[in-house]
């Protein structure tokens, strides 16, 4: 199959444009986790991202739009991240998976997110989407550690001590945004890897 | 002990002031969870408690003294109740017991708890105060969990085990802050219940 000389021309552009896009993306959750939702206008992320404020319109028509993608190319990301330290599926050693799993409710993405969730709770725009998203972002984040965990949801309660588990996880996270929590979560983590080893046999 | 005539004359006054005190703290407790930190200022809670501007000021002269006040005041009234709850000290269905501390972050008072965390995480002026709370209304949960419970924390791995539930029992309460989260949540928490009485044993 030839490609044309139009469809040459055209894939430069559409990786610059890619390339604004991610620029954008990436900028839009920093800022969201240094300066929260009220201090992240479109204009602000598009000097941050070094993009006119026209090009971040031509890809965002509103603050929702590129907040909400933001997030969602995250979490993307992460997911992409954590599949890829775990390139066989299954680890032998759960307590590995436990911590890895973990790890994805610390740091700056869940810092931009957990300011999404809270604008999104007192604003009426924002919270349908935010609703979807989270959701979706859930669904996929207990797939990978439904996978990861080897865990067998045909078996009674498995399905709920590995939601537990990801509760626990946004729990921890949150206990972190204010102090670094890193040497207490350490141990609550080691010691409940323990228990779900138990219970998920 | 006689009393004097002046104690008599100052202890209605006292009542009506700690009563407008305590309407400014509920009253901001409700725009916390309402309207966020951005649209809770002094003069809205005000507002909204029937008091004057210049007493709110008065009892509180800066919007921080208000608001760690306020969420302060609400969780020494959530211990209260849970203690009362409780009147026996450990119950010996743990269930029970798991259930109650869960209850304790959902709700009004949870959400204002969280807006002030966030705000606390971008503001200066806040974090000090905020961490500070935090820290303490923490370990006075953990000591009500403990207790109620009966579990014994010269065990090895029981402490952790008991902070991972109360990690739990926050991340459950985010994870309602966007959906009513009820009907899984119950599910989470009584399989978590079950594994938590088999590891305290």
């Amino acid at each position: 199959m030839g490609v044309s000389t139009a469809e040459h021309d055209r894939a430069p552009k559409q990786d610059r444009s890619r390339a604004t896009r991610q620029r954008l993306l990436e900028a839009a959750v920093a800022c969201l986790a240094e300066y929260g939702w009220a201090g992240s206008t479109v204009a602000v992320v598009a000097e941050r991202a070094g993009v006119s404020r026209g090009a971040a319109q031509h890809h965002f028509p509103t603050r929702e739009d590129l907040f909400t993608a933001a997030v969602e190319y995250v979490a993307e990301e992460r997911s992409t991240a954590l599949r890829a330290l775990f390139p066989e599926g299954a680890h032998e050693d759960r307590r590995v998976v436990v911590a890895a799993l973990v790890d994805l409710y610390t740091g700056p993405l869940f810092r931009a997110a957990l300011h999404l969730w809270v604008a999104a709770s007192d604003e009426e725009q924002l919270r349908p989407r935010v609703t979807e998203l989270e959701s979706r972002v859930g669904r996929e984040t207990h797939r990978i550690a439904v996978e990861l965990l080897n865990a067998d949801e045909s078996g009674p309660g498995v399905r709920e001590t590995v939601q537990g588990l990801l509760d626990m996880a946004r729990g921890l996270g949150l206990a972190n945004l204010l102090t670094d929590d890193g040497p207490r979560r350490a141990r609550v983590v080691a010691q409940w890897a323990a228990l779900l080893d138990e219970a998920l046999g």
